[in-house]
């Protein structure tokens, strides 16, 4: 098996695991000839699996292990745990087995491995969790999503070199636009590190392609396609434009049953109705993407199903073949002389 | 006129004034016939929009200045200028003339002119920005929106005391459940500044409201009915909610326009869409008060019309007849002790 289209993959994380990831890897290898998956899980219950799924069962090849990291485990425990699925899984990445992983299993765990297990990329402070979603213009790629809490200049400036990488790999953009969230108005206009970030940001390599501030409603609007922000406003913002999304899905829902004509006009726009929601799929934008690390770490949602998990591989993949870390090294390198002239490297 | 049921309007904010606020006023007065409106701006456009609205024109007294803040004033120049509308009517509130003001003007000037002119209220150490907006469970308040982009301990507390304060005098609940936002997973878990405040609002006078941490999906869900965080995010999030509906708003509207079935669908489907629409209509919402002022402060969005308007002045209404600012002062004396032992004032 090459390692350089080998993904180890978490079979014991998620809510209905192992039998939607087996599922989603059936799918996977279909879309995927070229692509070798490492299964890391209890051999008693993936056996049968694979006999169901013969594509799956000859891209796979199975390791055991009757450990995993349940949901509600504390990362600390999960760091702990060396023999997990999922641990075992970031192993086979650490060890060059494997280009990347894919993990449907509990965030903060995959997140406190990855970091302990994989390391930071030379030169990258902190890595970051990046995803994409739909917007009015196509979609757009936010990041950070969570990794970090508290954000400072520096790395607001390497989100966005990753962000512009990402988007390149993954969207296929050739100069993809990138924007700094902030609030509005000039009074409100936010702290110092955004000023500096976006100083930094307009001297860089980059700087033909950032726009400078963006606010919330641009998120959706699609006002640029690479958001950046810290993590904790960027998993508000995503919660909050996700929840948005379901409040106004469940109300039509319910305005289509509220009559037998509503009924009927169901059926009618059906067609347009049912491309509008799979436009907004959340399985369509499964898999969000650790960047910064030495070796691609996907997370998919944990309550996705096999369709979810075979996006979150597609993800994979795009960054294992389009050889995403070397892009982000040399990223890296044109902008590290800026920062070291201007912003001194946190210890 | 008495000061009591008396509002300052600034009659030349926003993008459709003076027009938009007279016809605003005319709706109000009619369904606020005790009200008193002292309009600020220039007779020369007033007189004659007064003349067409005779409900307005009854109950409003005309002030008049041939100043304003223009919509792209700095707030530093907005302060210097004294004669502008939105200085004036502002100064009333401040005299006692007005017990509230409203402007669809500019918000960093209306917040940096009413925090030095009308100040902050004993004991709050900075105002809020507060609104209302749709929940799958009802109405909803989020607060702080922007007009503090970094807040500490003490600040988050006292957003709680005012949100629960404004939850019950204008959505008129009894006892307003109240969530801190935060991000979710163990490893992620947000600033200690959070977790203090949750501490202090556990030991409060509204602990059995708490519901301690909400995350962003919780906002459109409409888990707890005040939704408490910094400027920074409160107003991120309220963009980013806006922005997800206006675009699933477009993408129906296409939809229902994409074929001559989707058309007849849409006459067919119309009374529920209509009250869908009508339900999460930005102009029911129009208003975002500043709380923690001596004097109700009212910020209508500039973009506005009549009907939003005229919401606005309905929000400016229950707060001074509800005594909103006195309620405010027995919730802070409330958690003025447990304060006083737990955490040091700001200077």
């Amino acid at each position: 098996m090459s390692a350089a289209f080998t993904l180890a993959i978490d079979a014991m994380g998620g809510d209905a695991a192992p039998g939607m990831v087996i599922e989603g890897l059936e799918i996977a290898a279909e879309r995927h000839p070229e692509a070798r998956f490492l299964l890391v899980g209890n051999e008693v219950a993936l056996r049968p699996l694979l006999a169901g799924h013969k594509r799956a069962a000859h891209a796979c090849t199975l390791r055991h292990t009757p450990d995993l990291v349940s949901g509600d485990m504390k990362p600390a425990a999960a760091v702990r745990l060396r023999t997990s699925s999922m641990r075992m899984a970031i192993d086979a990445v650490a060890s060059g087995e494997a280009a990347g992983v894919v993990s449907a299993g509990n965030t903060g765990a995959l997140l406190a491995l990855a970091k302990i297990v994989i390391k930071t990329l030379p030169g990258i402070d902190r890595p970051a969790m990046a995803a994409i979603g739909p917007s009015a213009r196509g979609d757009v790629v936010m990041l950070d999503l969570g990794a970090n809490v508290a954000c400072d200049t520096r790395n607001l400036v390497e989100f966005a070199v990753m962000g512009d990488v990402f988007a390149r790999t993954v969207l296929g953009l050739t100069a993809p636009s990138i924007g700094l969230l902030n609030v509005g108005s000039e009074e409100l206009k936010g702290d110092e590190q955004l000023r500096e970030a976006a100083e930094l940001l307009r001297a860089s390599h980059i700087a033909r392609q950032f726009r400078g501030f963006v606010e919330g409603h641009d998120i959706a609007a699609g006002t640029t396609d690479v958001i950046v922000t810290d993590g904790f406003t960027g998993n508000v913002a995503l919660k909050t434009g996700e929840g948005a999304l379901k409040l106004i899905g469940d109300l039509l829902r319910q305005v289509f049953r509220s009559s037998i004509a509503a009924r009927i006009a169901y059926l009618l726009a059906r067609p347009g109705l049912d491309r509008l929601r799979e436009w907004l799929d959340p399985r369509r934008y499964n898999g969000a993407v650790m960047l910064g690390l030495n070796g691609v770490v996907v997370k998919s949602h944990g309550g996705t199903d096999a369709q979810g998990f075979a996006h979150a591989v597609d993800v994979a993949m795009d960054m294992v073949v389009h050889r995403f870390n070397e892009q982000i090294r040399d990223g890296m390198a044109r902008i590290g002389e800026l920062r070291a002239e201007a912003v001194p490297a946190t210890p």
